[in-house]
This record gives C-alpha cells, structure tokens and sequence, in this order.
C-alpha cells in the first residue's frame, strides 16, 4: 500500500514521541513539542496569507498530533482552516481522547480560542506560544520583546487566554458529548442504500459499488458530527483519484461563526491522509437532514468547485431514527 | 419621508444620551449603558438559536449604538453576524471615530473579541457584561453564581478578557487605517459608468439611472472596506422596493475567519436604516477586483438567494488606480 516514507507525518505514535523527548534530552513528550512546531508550520496551505501557522499537540494516550493553517483561494476568508482547528479534527480522526496540552507558533486567535472551548475541560488546556512566526515586521527585536517572547514560552491555560468564555456550559447540559467524545447521532439515509445485485460493496471496483461506499461514508462522518446548538448534523466523504476515501465531520461552535464545515474536516482527513494536490479528489458525498436551519450543501458545492474543479459531488439527505 | 415613530432605533444622539442618563441619576452616558441592553437585545434577528444578544456602545462623539445578532437561516453559520460584528458596522456606518466603551448581554465569544481588534487601541476598549442572557440552563443560579454575575457587572479592558492578542500589530505598518478610520481604496470601475443622455443619475427614475446609482453605491461600499490584509476590498449596495439604498463594506479580521462580509455589513446598513422584511430587498450590486485571492461573488450570490430570494445581485470589477 502506501509507503511513509518522504510524506508528512501527522501523527507521531506514543512509544516514539517517549523515545524522541528522551533522545532530546527532554523530561516529558510535552517538553518535547515546541521544538517540534517549525516542522508543524512547513505543513501548511497558506497561499493567501503565505503566513504558516503550525501547531503540536500532545494526546493523552501519549501520541502526538500535527496541525496546520490551510487557506482557499477564490472564496471569502471564513472557508479557511486554522491550525488549532486542524489539530483538533486530526485528534478527533484518530480518535483521540482528549487534548491535554499543545505548542503553536503564534498566538491563538480569538476564533481558535472559541473553536477550542467545543473540548471538555477546555479551560485547562495547556498552551505554549513558540512566537516562531514568519512575518516581517519582527526583526528588529527589542529588549522589551525578547522578554515578552520568554514569558510567553511557557505552557499556560486557555483559560488564562480566554477568560470569561461563553461555551458549551452556557448552551448545553453536561451530558452532552462534546468534540472528541463519542457521538452517535443516529441518523438514517432519507433514501436507503440500494439492495446489492452484483457482489459486494467494496469488491469489484464497480462505479455503484464505490458511489454506495462513499455515501455510507459521508452518513459515517454525519453520525459522529458534533452540532448539538442547531442539531444539523452534516458529513462529508471524498474519494481520490485511486478510490482511497477520507471523511470529515461538521464541528459546531457554541458561538456559530468558529464551526468548522464537513468539507474543510474532510479535506483535513484528505492532507493527513497523504492527500498531495486537491486536484486528486475526484468524487464527493454530502449527507445532512433536508429542510433544517443550518444545511452545508450549496457552500459545500462552492468550496468543492473552488478548490477541486473535477470533483463530482452527490448530496444525501438522513433523518435521526429516534423520533 | 420616513417616520421615525414607532421604528426601532440604532442610534441615540449624544444630547439625548447625555440627558437620559441625567434623569435616570446617572453621573455619564456609560453608566447609562447596561440598562439599555435589554432593548439592544429585542433588535436581534436569530431565527436559529432564538438566542438574543445585544450591546450598546458610546461613541467618542457622545452617541450611543445599537447591536444585535442576526442569523441566516438554510446557510452555514458562519454566515451570521454578532451582535458586536453589528455594533462596530453601526458605527462605522454612523462615521463614529472610536468606541471607548459598551455594554453586552452575553461575554463575547472569542470571534468576536478578535474581530474587536480591528479598531485602533482595541485593547482599551471597555466592556461590561450584563449577562441578561436569555438561555434556560441558568434558572436555578446559586451564590456563587450571583457573585461571578456581580464580578461581571463592571467594565474591564477587552485585553483582560483577550490577553496575548493576534492582531493588526502583528501583521500591518501603524499607518494603515483600521476600521471606524477613514478608507479610501482608490478603486475605480473596470468598466466606468455609462454617461448620462438622459437626465441626471438620480432623478428620473429610470430603471438603468438606478442601476448605475447603486453601482457607484457599490463602489463607494469597496472605497471603504477594511482589508489590509488580503488587499481585495468589496462593497455591496442593496436597494429596497421603494428606491432606498443601504451599503456595506467588507471588513476583514487579521485572523481571517471573523471577518464580516460585504453583504452583511449591508444588511446591517438595512436593518439600521429602518429596513423591515428581508423580502423588500430587490435589488443589489456587488463591486470586487476580478481574479484576486478572495472573491465574495459566489458567497454573496448564495447569502442573497436565501435571505431575500427576490433580489437581483450584479457584479461588477474594479481595479486600483494607484498602479
Ligand atoms: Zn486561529
Ligand atoms: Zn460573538
């Protein structure tokens, strides 16, 4: 299959991180992450902005996890995908627990520092500002900046960073699964799928067959979306030019805006993946309820055409099976 | 013309402001302010969440602004306009040089204090949460509750509540206007406008003298926009069913994600302008650079098809004339 080697890596595997910080010289794989964030930052998109924005996350089943800013041409700024929020769908794809404590190399904007309140216990987060940032109004450093630039080179909690939040706490009761918890939002295609005549799903390479795979892919990504405000759930499944599909979840924010859309989880699945040019993505599949207030599908549409002009997207609308 | 009795208000001139806190026995209009929210918080539009936040802002000038939020429905929520997102458009609107103060029902979301930072020495900037929200978690409040809720009834800096801010600083030359200062983007039609055989522009009422008004409405909006960062300035004008016309500049976020675009800032400008019923906005122009890195054009043509479906949007290039 797939050969590792010379593709970025997203994700450092737990025994690795520990032998990687030891040879560092480090106490903790946590000690280890800042050192790791200029590699983290040669992993974005940015074409707009050419600002790379990288970020190291430490998971609490020791594994270590790469995020990164991706931009997209053509369309409003509000389609682009912040590194934190990279981190935390590259945490969610490998169904990673929590997030304890994570590196950046610029200070977290407001729009991360909301997104990531969706996290339980999201105030301790622990963050550490590398201020490795690329721009160019910073060369000529002070006194007064290198200091600044010490203090901020400590893990500090997002609390300290956005005090006085509105979250989660404010809108939901406690038992509410938040990002990274398991969600099963228990949906079913409007439309089931159809009865399989001529062998099975993935075998054969049959264009149904693969087209079934990928909407039941899609209603895989719906059912694990986190949109407990609006209950719109949404997912997204991409397929490659090789057939290899990457799914991606719609993330609501409790403040709306900071909602990262099913395409953008998806195409972050798709780059972790081993995705290279989005010129690659050759078919795509929607799932979402019909006729609710937040519906994806014609900005999905847009984002697609914009970024993967070949692509071909279906739409599928679901319902929750509890009622 | 229009009467102003019985029409929600936007604005408070500073005399009034400056003689309604004397009779309610307060010593300035900024004390004046948090006993406004409530009303601020009945001038909102969010079909989604039926969640209602409002603000009330002084200006430098002794004026005070109103802000709500405001949802689209059938669109992803990254489309919707904070209440803080509609105060700042308010006074822009209103050319009101700086906001030293306002009063909010809710804490800010961190989208918010990030767009916030847009304002020259948004750091200052005073804010007092009153937190007359309106959910239904907070019912049974304890002491502890009342006490955080009495901490909160103060103004405080917006850096308490957004230390280590990413912002213009960190990105733009301290000689590039920010928002609420004065815009001149230097654009010009690509196509100029046709001349006048018959009859001046605005009189007449011909349907093409219209067009052309809203056009350099238009114009006007994208002279005034607020994009230092992606340097492609927008503007929309939007035209009611009785001839009236509202405009609204793109203001861009130095993180992107938060900013606000052209067709909201204009829906802003319609609301604060008296501007009932979505469906009485009939036509609309839109003015952008062509082939630049961030387009409004599709994003703009799907916002307006949802919200007002009778609405003609034309699009129209311009290009800077400083080259
Ligand atoms: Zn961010
Ligand atoms: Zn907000």
């Amino acid at each position: 299959m797939d050969s590792k080697i010379g593709r970025p890596r997203f994700v450092i595997e737990a025994a690795e991180a520990e032998s990687m910080a030891k040879q560092s010289g480090f106490a903790s794989a946590a000690e280890l992450l800042p050192s790791l964030v200029k590699s983290a930052q040669a992993l974005a998109r940015p074409p707009i902005s050419n600002y790379h924005v990288g970020t190291v996350g430490l998971g609490s089943t020791g594994r270590i996890f790469f995020g990164a800013n991706i931009e997209f041409p053509g369309l409003p700024l509000n389609n682009s995908i912040h590194a934190e929020q990279f981190l935390v769908t590259n945490l969610s794809l490998n169904a990673e627990p929590s997030l304890p404590c994570f590196a950046v190399s610029a200070a977290p904007c407001g729009h991360c520092r909301q997104f990531l309140q969706e996290l339980r216990a999201a105030p301790g987060i622990r963050i550490l500002i590398t201020d490795d940032n690329n721009n160019h109004h910073h060369h000529l450093s002070s006194a007064a900046d290198d200091n600044n630039h010490r203090l901020r080179r400590r893990y500090q909690d997002l609390s300290t960073i956005l005090p006085h939040r509105f979250g989660p706490d404010d809108l939901l009761s406690k038992d509410v699964p938040l990002i990274l918890e398991r969600h099963n939002n228990d949906l079913a295609l409007v439309i089931p799928p159809l009865p399989l005549e001529n062998g099975n799903l993935n075998g054969g390479g049959g264009n149904r067959g693969k087209e079934e795979d990928l909407k039941l892919e899609a209603l895989e990504a719906a059912n694990r979306s986190h949109a407990p405000y609006s209950k719109c759930p949404s997912g997204v499944a991409l397929m490659d030019c090789e057939g290899k599909v990457y799914r991606g979840s719609y993330m609501e924010s409790a403040a709306y805006n900071p909602s990262l859309g099913p395409v953008q989880a998806a195409i972050v699945a798709y780059i972790v993946g081993g995705g290279a040019g989005y010129e690659r993505i050759v078919a795509a599949a929607l799932v979402e309820k019909e006729g609710v207030p937040v519906m994806q599908e014609a900005t999905a549409r847009l984002l697609l055409a914009t970024v993967a002009p070949k692509c071909e997207l279906k739409v599928f609308h679901c319902r929750s099976k509890r009622q």
